[in-house]
């Protein structure tokens, strides 16, 4: 069996997230059955990790074992033949046989996009969140700061506990202004469920003047759902790209 | 009864165009509804243009006559509670009694935006056409000029005749890419029906390298439909701006 590693791009809008549902249109099933059409034999391909209904990628990373001798510039070209626009294979290529998307990511860089206009534009609606009243993005910046590095993140995870430890540490984290977008930009060796949409939430309640910069790092201490911000909805989030760089086996992706 | 000027813009995706039609989806629709909603008296709306199924507009201009007394700032923020989130005003001012937005208007500008890449961006689907091979954007902003100033047109109209002429005046045409993107920007002192779709779809063939840059001089000299390239699909246009500078009775408007 081969190891085949693709990055995808997709627009969440029309998916019910990224995790095959029976009856449900997802990323995941309508990858899974176009390499079926083309291998012929049925497939489970795992992610960097899971997006959300919704949630967009411009760098997602996938791996599948398959018996297929076509060479990967054929997967990448029958691949976007048979998926439906709104899904794109950027890459394809052969991987080493202990990579793994989920288990190797080293880190991975999310974007949330926030239209801060009066007005907003209906030409980005599917891809932004919009705010009417005008942020103060410098505010925010400044306020993001309390969460860089290693702390435990369960004040902004939905559901707690999902995983083993709720530690994370994030290596950036920036708020900046381009016109009239503001984007908030968090890179993490790994994030816990709704992590992005909560510190967003809770970023913009700075951006709004409803809460003092300091704040952030008190609720972060909190270590509770309910001191920290609103989750955002799903339609402003990107993945960005995956960082399996220095990872065992695997070279570097930084796409999108 | 005043006379009320507006300035929209539209994701045409889920429209089947701007002009109203029983039992479809339109603009014209979806704005006379609101606005007979807010002042409780039914109205005929004048655009620039008629938008077909699929174009989008970042600056189309629109009047009505109106007995309501609501300021013009508050149809701006009421028609905007009223509409879907694809269509937004802009811009609403009081217009001197004899603006018409149809008859008024001395010159408009369409983009037509192409994705240029190998592989097509799944976000930006729906507002582009995907070409794979790459074109010339300069080959074909040469070709274009050909078309500057005043012309018979009719090699580039669908159905012709529509209209009592098909004389028109080109001021402006440039094609230049914006990274992966090739844009085509058309301004003249009105259009024919598909004449930008047509346009694009000439100096596409010019920009593959399937026609030489002076073919499109002759092609336009023919005078005939056959003559000239393909209609490209409506994804890709957009009403920029319409300019009523120096119509009578009338200010500027150069939105989008």
């Amino acid at each position: 069996m081969r190891n085949l590693k693709l990055i995808l791009a997709y627009d969440g809008t029309d998916f019910h997230g990224w995790q095959r549902q029976p009856g449900l249109r997802t990323v995941q099933g309508d990858l899974e059955d176009a390499i079926a059409r083309l291998t012929g034999a049925s497939v489970s391909v795992n992610a960097s990790g899971r997006t959300d209904a919704g949630v967009h990628a411009l760098g997602q990373a996938v791996n599948f074992q398959t018996p297929s001798s076509y060479a990967a510039p054929v997967f990448l070209k029958a691949l976007n033949a048979f998926l439906p626009l709104d899904v794109r294979v950027l890459e394809a290529e052969e991987a080493a046989a202990d990579f793994h998307a989920t288990l190797s990511a080293r880190s991975k860089m999310y974007r949330y996009v926030i239209d801060n206009a009066e007005i907003s534009d209906p030409l980005f609606r599917r891809y932004s969140l919009h705010i009417a009243h005008r942020l103060d993005e410098v505010a925010m910046h400044e306020a993001g700061r309390a969460l860089w590095g290693t702390h435990d993140f369960r004040g902004f995870e939905t559901n707690h506990p999902n995983r083993t430890t709720s530690v994370r540490t994030i290596s950036r984290l920036d708020v900046f202004r381009d016109g009239r977008r503001v984007l908030i930009e968090v890179e993490a060796d790994g994030f816990l469920y709704n992590m992005v949409r909560a510190i967003a939430g809770t970023l913009i309640l700075v951006g709004s003047g409803r809460r003092e910069p300091g704040w952030v790092g008190a609720a972060l201490a909190a270590e509770d759902r309910r001191a920290t911000g609103p989750n955002v909805p799903p339609q402003g989030l990107f993945l960005v790209s995956v960082n399996y760089r220095d990872a065992p086996g695997q070279g570097q992706s930084m796409s999108g």
